[in-house]
């Protein structure tokens, strides 16, 4: 692993730079990626963040900090993003090219020219803040505050989950201070639905159960309940943190019906269980308390699989 | 207005204080009432928090890092109570005694020996924090950095309130490193949920009605929704931020239900909307994104009144 200023040093020298973000794009790779495509052009560099499918609506404003800019690619970043295979669509594009990864995955397989991974930061873009602050001539301006806290406050449920830590408060302060829109960002990533999406909470509050004595959680998005409550696979998120609010729950467990008996799972944990250890079992991972898995069956095969994974891991 | 070293140099002198907080005790003025009373105990004083009414069960790990002392009074402080009718059962008491009164909002009608408000503060527990620091010989403890934290937490709603500032992210940071529990804290203050509590909340997502071409959202608690779902009174917080969540509202008003025809009202808005002059033409008050009120009648005609008000306002 090199160190942050040797990056900073190179990125320096660099130009025509592509900034990869991970699949289903969400709010701290996106703005580490536009707050860092909005430095290098602040420097006079051509830059240009590369998705992999369409970033949710919410997200938009993010984007409309930097300039579009047309150019032939000599550098590749990938910000937080922990592995090729997450590149989703640009995977094969990109996938050994890469020449500086920055991320805060603790098992980050990427391997690239220059690499900078720090697990104990919330999120990515408190990475990219420390970077930018070790490149001359970057200068915190509203967008690219916007973007970090951006980043900062969504990978952290808005300062709640255990991997917050005193920097990620010291940033959203210097970021606040430079003009980050924080409450229209806030309620727009945390708190606005639309009238569809509060009838999809409704219907999802009624399928909670609870198993193992309590200690399991379990909710179920299915694609009919989309389709009565009328919302857009972009309007699903932040439903996942509902079962791990039951009292006495260790294991919030959200299924999601995607199509043809493909499930993806939701972990979320409380009191230091390992939802990575657990998502890992059935091929997934992430973060201790946070992480992710996709599953094949029916709905009560997936159910099962996943209880009695629950039963042996608690 | 006196200035925070002053009050500090006067407390300093002072022993034998019981400190006061507002009724219907919040995590801000229990969190400020145990952080300071805790700093006097440090400096080996007497001192004791007076609350009206007893703290829902989720703010008791607030008392226990102060000793329970039995002194005669000499002094009175208040902490985070606006107006002396604001003391509850302790009102008659102490309304004519108060020496040093410590607030942030910036209607406090309190009469004192000293005063300081500050009402860019957005909660109490933050002034509270700035005199501790005033103070020769106080440590920020744990027991401190916990009562701290949750004041700020609990008043900005986890740092999403517009009452947030750079500040208030700054002493959340030192109050992490000095070892407050904050996840802990967190969780307990806004997430965890007894099952009997989730069963209000879907019975409560039930009954949001939208006005107003979707700019009021209501939701209405009743007396026989908590009986139905089984919760305490000390169960309901945290409802009257549900309206306001859905696109496009801006002002989302809660009706709860108390007894015999009287409603507590609470007003959560969008923009920049005045909740506290809406509140304050019944006769309630607070801040600007969030005030409170007690209208008197049915549950229909206390719709119709704050209907035809959010009219006039919007």
């Amino acid at each position: 692993m090199n160190n942050l200023k040797a990056i900073a040093d190179k990125l320096m020298t660099m130009d025509n730079i592509h900034i990869l973000t991970h699949r289903y794009p969400d709010g701290d790779t996106l703005g580490s990626a536009y707050a860092l495509c909005g430095a290098l052009q602040q420097l006079g560099k051509n830059a240009k963040v590369i998705t992999s499918g369409e970033p949710a609506k919410k997200y938009a404003f993010l984007k409309k900090g930097v300039k579009e800019q047309d150019f032939k690619r000599e550098y590749v970043v990938s910000v937080d993003v922990a592995a090729t295979s997450l590149l989703g669509d640009n995977e094969e594009e990109y996938k050994d090219i890469i020449d500086i990864c920055i991320d805060h995955h603790g098992t980050n397989s990427i391997e690239a020219k220059m690499k900078y991974v720090d697990a104990t930061s919330a999120s990515a873009a408190e990475v990219v803040f420390e970077l930018m602050g070790l490149m001359t001539g970057v200068i915190l301006d509203e967008h690219i505050a916007s973007c970090i806290y951006t980043g900062l406050s969504t990978d952290t449920g808005c300062f709640r989950y255990t991997n917050t830590t005193p920097k990620t408060h010291l940033i959203a302060a210097k970021t606040m201070a430079a003009g980050a829109p924080w409450e229209k960002i806030n309620a727009e990533m945390f708190e606005i639905m639309s009238p569809a999406r509060i009838e999809l909470q409704k219907l999802v509050y009624n399928t909670l159960e609870l198993h193992l004595e309590g200690k399991v959680a379990l909710i179920v998005v299915t694609l009919d309940m989309l389709k009565k409550a009328g919302v857009g696979d972009d309007e699903v998120e932040g439903l996942a943190s509902i079962p791990r609010r039951v009292e006495g729950v260790l294991m919030g467990i959200t299924i999601r019906e995607k199509e043809n008996g493909i499930f993806k799972i939701s972990v979320r944990t409380n009191e230091g269980v390992d939802a990575s250890a657990y998502c890992g079992k059935f091929g997934g991972g992430g973060h201790v308390a946070a992480s992710g898995c996709t599953v094949e069956g029916t709905l009560q095969s997936v159910k099962e699989a996943l209880l009695s994974e629950a039963e042996r891991t608690l």
